[in-house]
This record gives structure tokens, C-alpha cells and sequence, in this order.
């Protein structure tokens, strides 16, 4: 996705407060702002807006001195989201489509994040979304199970693109799910390289048990979303063994592109311009089939 | 009022929305935020949020070549207010306490605003205003009205500090009340020099009648708020025979500030930055008493 004029209020939103909770003091949290200002007229609006969020959260850690400032955040979701580890399960044994149900989790984790909204509750948050019907937030439209099944049944070996710490143990359900649909399924959970956020490491895959149902590996990056062009060589020479991906979260929506795979984008969209780039509410929890060429979407 | 972190978010915001109601193309709606983001590390934050609002909307003139981009919005609302006024006048004279209903309509009339929020559908909400009673959301803590009357009654000339156009037919009741209750009162009532967003200027109170019950002038501006140190000689002259000062709107309270004057300032908070400097919520409805050195106020 390219970047919108209305992402600009918003880069700068979201680099005060993720100063502000990277622990800037006001001066810090002035000068990283003062250095988003001084990119803006140069930064290309082709780009994905995941970009500046790679600016901005190299900036953030720059100026505060902090090697990786979300670090107690992504301890704490992943330790959170562990505790409901076995509701989750429950969850799922007791559906009549269980993989309909890992699914539909596996979004709704989705709503761990500190990117976007910071103000989260995540305890009140997370029982929310198990309790509730999930299927209510399901935006109808975009929302491609059946192709989802379809594609997974052909496939051997699948990229799974991970998102935020914490939100690794929602993955975990839905990764378990496929291997006990096939357990020769290859699943490679790809995270992130560097900090940016509170996007998953690869600390934060072990932490949540997904090296023992999946290969672990980086993408390479440090952007809040997987941009395929930048990745690492030795990421590139593993995903293209892979013939479906599944893409999570917004921005792994933004930032992610490959019209020769099937790609499944699993996410909840957070912001007015996604909402409406993709034709959906905030808040819908959306799986959204991008196959091959079928929609020649960008 | 000093500018907060908070603001920055808000300017370019601001500046993308008064942008596009200004009728600026892609491309000017660009260079106005980058024109923004230019100013912004060398903006001082000791001033008021209001300079970087004069800055914006000269910026919006400069680019979109448009002398006056929100010339028509501002007709709209004067014709659309004055439609009103019978309304209104009604609303008064059945009033227990007139003053106190005129007040409380000249501080509603401050939802009339395209700066903070531009989706208003003005003329649901102007109906919402008349058949609501206001004392609902009159902030308690903040509506000193005691002190309004009593200031009043001492009183021989007023400078009113107008803000938006249609927001002039409100404020016309409050005056034609006060003229009611002593008709020997001096009411200057001050408008904006040059167009900022849909701010008075004189043609809009001369259009609204203002000019049938008080002398109207110009403050020599054209910021969306009176920085006093900034107003022309010849209404600084006008100014200093005044004792009390009515000031309307969030962009005047963040603004103007006079130590030596009894200050009434009459406003709904728009935005969370002002509403916590304040002390109440967003779309309370004020009226704030800062008299001579009493609350030491800046």
C-alpha cells in the first residue's frame, strides 16, 4: 500500500507516542519529531508507510540511546498472552470448524499492538476477544475461508509472516491447527532481524513455544512490515521454496507484495486509510486472498 | 497557552483538512504539509498554538493562490445562523435568566467551526444546540457566572472578541442582552484584519447586524486567535479604554491573555490538549473568569 497524505498527522502521532513509551524525555520526544519533520519532504509517498515506521522507530532509538525500547512490552505480552494459552485451546477443541475458529483467533491477536493504539488494555482486551463471537467481527466480505482451505490443502511449505510479540501464542493456535490437519506441512515463522515496536523477534518465537511446530527464521528487517525487496538474501533463498503465505497483521498488509504466491493477509485493520483501501470497517477482522495474479492487486 | 507536543500531530491534521476545504489539489495539499513540517523545528513552543495556525492558513493562501478559501463556508453559516436568529431570540425572551440563556447560546454558537472540526453538519447541530438545554453541558467547575454578571454591572465598555462567522448571530444575542440590560454599554466588537479559516471579518459582522448594536473593528490580524502584542496601533488605542474583555472561542482562550483586564473567556473545548490546561472534558461548554491578577493565569 502507498502512502496516503493522511498517514502524515498519523506518522507523527505515532512517533510521539512510541517516544513517549520508548521512555524520551521531552526534549528526545521534540527532537524525534523535529527529525520526522525534516524526512517529510523527502520521503517518496510510492513507498509503503511501513517505511517511515522504520524511520521513525530508527529514530526513536537513536535519540533515546535505546538498543530496543519495547522490550519490557513484548516480554509482558508474550508472558499475558501464554497465561491464555490453554482457554485458547479449549476454544478450539470445542468448535465444530476448528480451524475456522484458530483462525479467527489467530486475527483477533491481532489486536495486540502498540503501534497503532497504545492505550490498550491488553488482560480486558484479550478476554474480550475470547468470550466474544468472533464471527461478529468478521467482515463478511473479505473474509476468503474457503479459499483459505482450498489453498492450504495444496500447499507443502508456508511463509508465515508473524507480527507482534504476544500475538506469536495466537499464531502458535493456528500453526498447531494446521499441523494437526497435516503434520508434514513446512511451516517457516518469519519475524523480525532488529527491534522496531513491538514486533516478534526471534526471542520472542521461542518464548512463545513456536520452534517446536514451526522453523523459526528473520526477514532480515527492521520496518514494522515485511518489505519483500529488502529482505535478507538468506530469508529471500528460504521463502521461495514456500508456495502460500500467511501475512499478519496491518503492517505486513502495508508493507508485503508478491503476486506470484498465494498470499492470505490476516489482520485487523486499525486505521481509516487501510479500512478504506481495503473496503472495510476499523475493527473488522479481515483474511484476505490475494492468489497469484487473480486480483492483480499491488 | 503554549504549544504542547500533542499540537504537532493536530497541525498537520489541520492543515491537510483546511487544505482540501481550501480546494487544493494532490499537490498543493503536499507542499502545505511539507511547508509545515519545514517551519516545525524552528516553530518556538513557548508561543501559542494559534501562530503556527497564522502560519498554515498563509501558507494555504500562499499555495492555493486563493485570497479567501473558506469566503463561501463563511456565507453559508452567516445565512444559515441567521435563519436562526428568530429562533433564538425566542429562546431568550422565554428564558428565566436572559443573560444566562444568551450566554449559554454565545458559547454554543462556538460550535461553529471548520478549524477543529470540519464534518459538522451545521444545520443538525445548530437545531441540536437550540432545543438542548445547554445547562447539560455547561462545565460546573468552570462557568463563572456570578462573576460575569457582577464584572458586567461595573462595566461601561466591552471588547468582544469575535471568533467565526455565523458564530456572529450567537454572539449578537449575548449583546443585544447586554444592551437590554444597559443600553449606555460600549461594545467593540473585533474581528479578524485578513481571511484566516472561516474566522469574522468585518463584512461578516456587518452581514450578521453586529454593526446595529456595537462599533465593529478590526484586531490587524489574521491568525485564528488575538495575540495582543501582535494587534495593530490603531485597535491597541481602542482597546486600552476597555475594562472588560469577552473573548470567544478556543483559538482567542488559547491566544489572547491580559493580566490587567477583567477577562471572560466563552468556549467549547475542541481539543483534548486545551480541555486538560483547562480542567474540564472536550465539548464542555465555558465561561471563564481570569479577572485582572486574580487567578495569575498566563
Amino acid at each position: 500500500m502507498r502512502t496516503y497524505l493522511e498517514c502524515i498527522p498519523c506518522f507523527f502521532k505515532q512517533a510521539l507516542e512510541a517516544a513517549r513509551l520508548a521512555g524520551a524525555n521531552q526534549r528526545m520526544q521534540k527532537r524525534v519529531l523535529d527529525e520526522v519533520a525534516k524526512t517529510l519532504p523527502v520521503f517518496s509517498f510510492t513507498s509503503s508507510p511501513v517505511e517511515m515506521g522504520g524511520i521513525i522507530h530508527r529514530l526513536i532509538k537513536k535519540i533515546t540511546g535505546k538498543d530496543d525500547p519495547f522490550k519490557k512490552i513484548k516480554k509482558r505480552s508474550n508472558q499475558l498472552a501464554l497465561l491464555f494459552y490453554p482457554e485458547l485451546k479449549k476454544k478450539v477443541s470445542n468448535a465444530n470448524d476448528k480451524l475456522l475458529m484458530a483462525l479467527e483467533l489467530a486475527i483477533t491477536g491481532n489486536i495486540i499492538d502498540y503501534g497503532v493504539n497504545n492505550s490498550l488494555n491488553l488482560d480486558r482486551e484479550l478476554k474480550r476477544i475470547i468470550e466474544k463471537e468472533n464471527s461478529k467481527r468478521r467482515n463478511k466480505a473479505i473474509f476468503n475461508y474457503s479459499e483459505f482451505k482450498s489453498v492450504l490443502k495444496k500447499t507443502r511449505t508456508i511463509v508465515y509472516l508473524a507480527d507482534n510479540a504476544g500475538e506469536t501464542v495466537f499464531d502458535r493456535i493456528l500453526i498447531e491447527e494446521i499441523k494437526e490437519i497435516d503434520k508434514n506441512k513446512k511451516i517457516i515463522y518469519t519475524v523480525k532481524e532488529k527491534p522496531v515496536i513491538n514486533d516478534a523477534l526471534i526471542k520472542d518465537a521461542y518464548e512463545c513455544g513456536i520452534d517446536k511446530i514451526a522453523d523459526v527464521i528473520s526477514c532480515g528487517l527492521d520496518t514494522p512490515g515485511t518489505i519483500l525487496s529488502l529482505c535478507s538474501k538468506e530469508f529471500l533463498k528460504i521463502y521461495k521454496e514456500a508456495d502460500m503465505v500467511i501475512s499478519k497483521g496491518q503492517g505486513n498488509f502495508e508493507a508485503f507484495s508478491d503476486r506470484k504466491k498465494q498470499v492470505f493477509f490476516l489482520f485487523i485493520a486499525k486505521c481509516p486509510v487501510v479500512a478504506r483501501d481495503v473496503g472495510c470497517n476499523v475493527g473488522d477482522i479481515n483474511l484476505l486472498y490475494i492468489g497469484g495474479n487473480r486480483y492483480g492487486r499491488k
